[in-house]
């Protein structure tokens, strides 16, 4: 019935009914998240064919799943039986890139790297610099408020979003925020959908905030061996009043890793490596990077260095690049995003590394330090299900210590299904509760990827 | 029955009935706007108190009126007949100020200076500075999503707020929000509170982002014989990559009132001052300044020149500040708050002139030019009537204008009472039906300061 209302809305070619195609849309990259079977895919191209596909989902009271390019590792994209996947991958058009307004209108399925490079022709820049960048889209992004290595300095993606066009759940093709510098007319609710996970609107398009191109980055490393010395040099930069345009950390077991397989043998160098970038502009920029080194020297870094040629600077940030895949080729890895006080960021590797001890699991760990937010890599060996189990409940524990120290269960991967546990610990009952009444308002036929973020009653 | 129930709840000191007394908390600065006479003026120490008062009024059906200092400028705060009006004034707590996390929380009403002065003794630096600074208080500058003039680069009070404690629709005390640097874990709910001016929940406790205490600024002052000119000047700095720290303009009415006032002679060497800073560290903030008085003379300025003594620079700034004043001493003063593209500011102010002659009004102009902020302030002459109705139309039709040049009713101001029929216009009715169905998840008995921002069908 569905399939040929559907049929009657948009055109046949953008309707997949093929198995074999829809269970390659089925699920994100989150390791051991639950998916169902899809009914069906659909690839619209514009706003109007969304809206239609979502009038068509209401009507015939079937969810929708709406997905950018799966590159999400919470599941918050995995289908569930009988819904109707929708992929943004078909709506690629960058429709405006305005120097004068610095900002940018992007359809949702627009690949950040697309749009980083577009607007570098301008002369601008648009900072959200997420991991997936190669892959991930603009509305994926937007509904995962996504991170990445520079939002020490520039922030997430929720502080580049000007305005959103939405098809909401009672099925309006509506637009939300502004293009305006500067607006208070009304209230927040662009804001509101950034980090909603398609759970209170399905994203069509984006207007971001852009930046003039920034000055050229230094690059600053430091070797040291242990994890307590390494947060210490974290909390000097903090204190000296430096804020870096990155500030990661790599801990043994990744160095270790990619070592394995790159021969690189930083290993045998560092405990831990932190990499520091900064951009200020003409010589703050060097200055800068020298007060880094030194903070890391007086931190107690067994070596510290100012880089002065970009070939060694990109290198060792490919090291830092690398240690997913590395770690992948020791089996699967099931990617933690907690985020805890700065402060905490050594006792939270601490209790982190004794999870792993505990469990018998082991947990590599590279981190957005300057932000406490952490990725410990949960590696087990292939088709091993008790170390499975034991990973889990390793996971579940971090959580719980996140928690503990003041912290949230996801800093920038979103909830989807991984998290939803640990949401419920972290959020009390009543707050809970606000959130499913405005999810209740937003989607009051309970059809925008249900099952996700939040429990709702009824389901 | 309701004061009876509130002298249990909290101290009767707390409680304040004398007329006198509460008709002086009964409006805002809002110039016209309507406002009745409070039942009872409550002013609570902590958020325990404010979620008493907020549980009575839902017992007896009461209105609950939240305000800070009362510096609105468009009747947010304006109480309705027989309302509780609940003032943060003795809320003034500075509960925290940690330089590790850059991180304040406060009481909501804390005054904006005195925590910018709190932040400063730690080396630290909170950016929003509304020209009410010095009285206006956290919470009603985050009620409202307060600007001001380093906007420009550091963005408005939205763009700090971490987290939020409210005391919500249902009376529930509850915390929104995060202390992390980065945090996806439900909804952007403290995000959906910032701006929805104390509609959708109380504010009781802010937590906000700070940043280092910056460099020093370097001030550019450009004087330009028309708005075109002026508006090429702002469109240039733009252009040319620069992100001053502020772009301000001041047009020939402000200068001749300031002129009047303060016999300056502002008027006679120019028609528009722009007044820009810049606060880029070392070098690199003298070579801002100066290519931002190239940018001034390329486009046409009659007069540029970076300021070289800081006496120099803030008298400039005070000419700005001094406008204000010196037009309420021709009489009131209606102050709009339009926001439009940045291109579209030198039409803007053309079409506002127009408007001013075709309604016999006084229009004079402030405006944060490198944002499209623009002030127009409409002077009329004390008591008379005819010229007030003259002056109402004008400010119905700069919002048309503003909203026809793809701007918006209300940059910093909020929308009160005096912005909700330009609200209406700027929104599609499906977004004003967003708005509702948030108003009445979120306040379910529709008793936190009912009718203002949007139109609710029971009222």
């Amino acid at each position: 019935m569905l399939i040929e209302r559907l049929r009657e809305l948009i055109p046949a070619d953008r309707i997949q009914l093929d198995p074999a195609v829809t269970a390659s849309y089925a699920h994100d990259e989150a390791e051991w998240a639950a998916y169902g079977t899809p009914l069906v895919l659909v690839r619209p191209r514009t706003a109007e064919e969304v809206q239609q596909v979502v009038r068509a989902c209401i009507e015939y009271e079937v969810p929708v799943v709406p997905r950018g390019a799966g590159t999400g590792l919470s599941g918050g994209a995995n289908a569930v039986d009988g819904c109707v996947v929708l992929s943004t991958e078909a709506m690629t058009a960058i429709t405006e890139i305005n120097p004068v307004e610095r900002l940018a209108v992007v359809q949702a399925g627009v690949v950040n790297d697309h749009l980083r490079n577009a607007c570098a022709e301008h002369g601008l820049w648009y900072p959200p610099d997420p991991a997936s960048a190669p892959w991930s889209t603009i509305g994926g992004n937007v509904a995962t408020n996504a991170g990445g290595i520079c939002c020490v300095k520039y922030g997430v993606t929720a502080d580049y979003v000007l305005g959103l066009q939405v098809v909401t759940g009672t099925g309006e093709l509506v637009r939300l925020g502004r293009r305006t510098a500067k607006s208070v007319a009304g209230y927040g609710l662009a804001g509101l959908l950034v980090g909603s996970e398609g759970t209170l609107g399905i994203i069509t398009e984006v207007t971001l905030r852009l930046r003039p191109q920034r000055s050229p980055e230094h690059t600053v490393a430091g070797y040291f061996s242990s994890l307590v010395d390494a947060g210490r040099a974290v909390t000097a930069v903090g204190a000296a009043g430096i804020v870096p345009s990155a500030l990661e950390l790599i801990d043994r077991h990744c160095l270790e890793a990619v070592d394995q397989w790159k021969k690189m043998d930083l290993a045998v160098e560092a405990d831990v490596i932190l990499l520091a970038r900064c951009d200020a502009p003409g010589p703050a920029g060097e200055e800068e990077a020298d007060a880094i080194r030194d903070c890391f020297e007086r931190a107690g870094a067994t070596w510290a260095a100012r880089s002065t040629d970009q070939t060694e600077a990109d290198a060792l940030f490919e090291a830092r690049r690398l240690a997913y895949p590395a770690l992948e080729r020791l089996g699967p890895v099931l990617t933690e995003d907690v985020c805890v006080p700065k402060a905490a960021v050594p006792e939270m590797l601490a209790r982190i590394e004794t999870i792993g001890t505990k469990h018998e699991t082991l947990i590599a760990n590279i981190a957005h330090a300057g932000d406490g937010n952490l990725h410990p890599l949960l590696i087990t060996p292939r088709g091993d299900h008790e170390a499975r189990e034991r990973a889990q409940r390793a996971f579940r524990e971090i959580i719980d210590e996140a928690i503990a120290l003041g912290g949230t269960v996801t800093g920038e991967h979103g909830v989807g299904l991984l998290k939803m546990d640990g949401l419920a610990k972290e959020l009390p009952a009543e707050v809970l509760e606000l959130h499913r009444a405005v999810k209740a308002a937003l989607d009051p036929h309970g059809i925008l990827n249900p099952g996700k973020v939040i429990a709702v009653d009824n389901e």
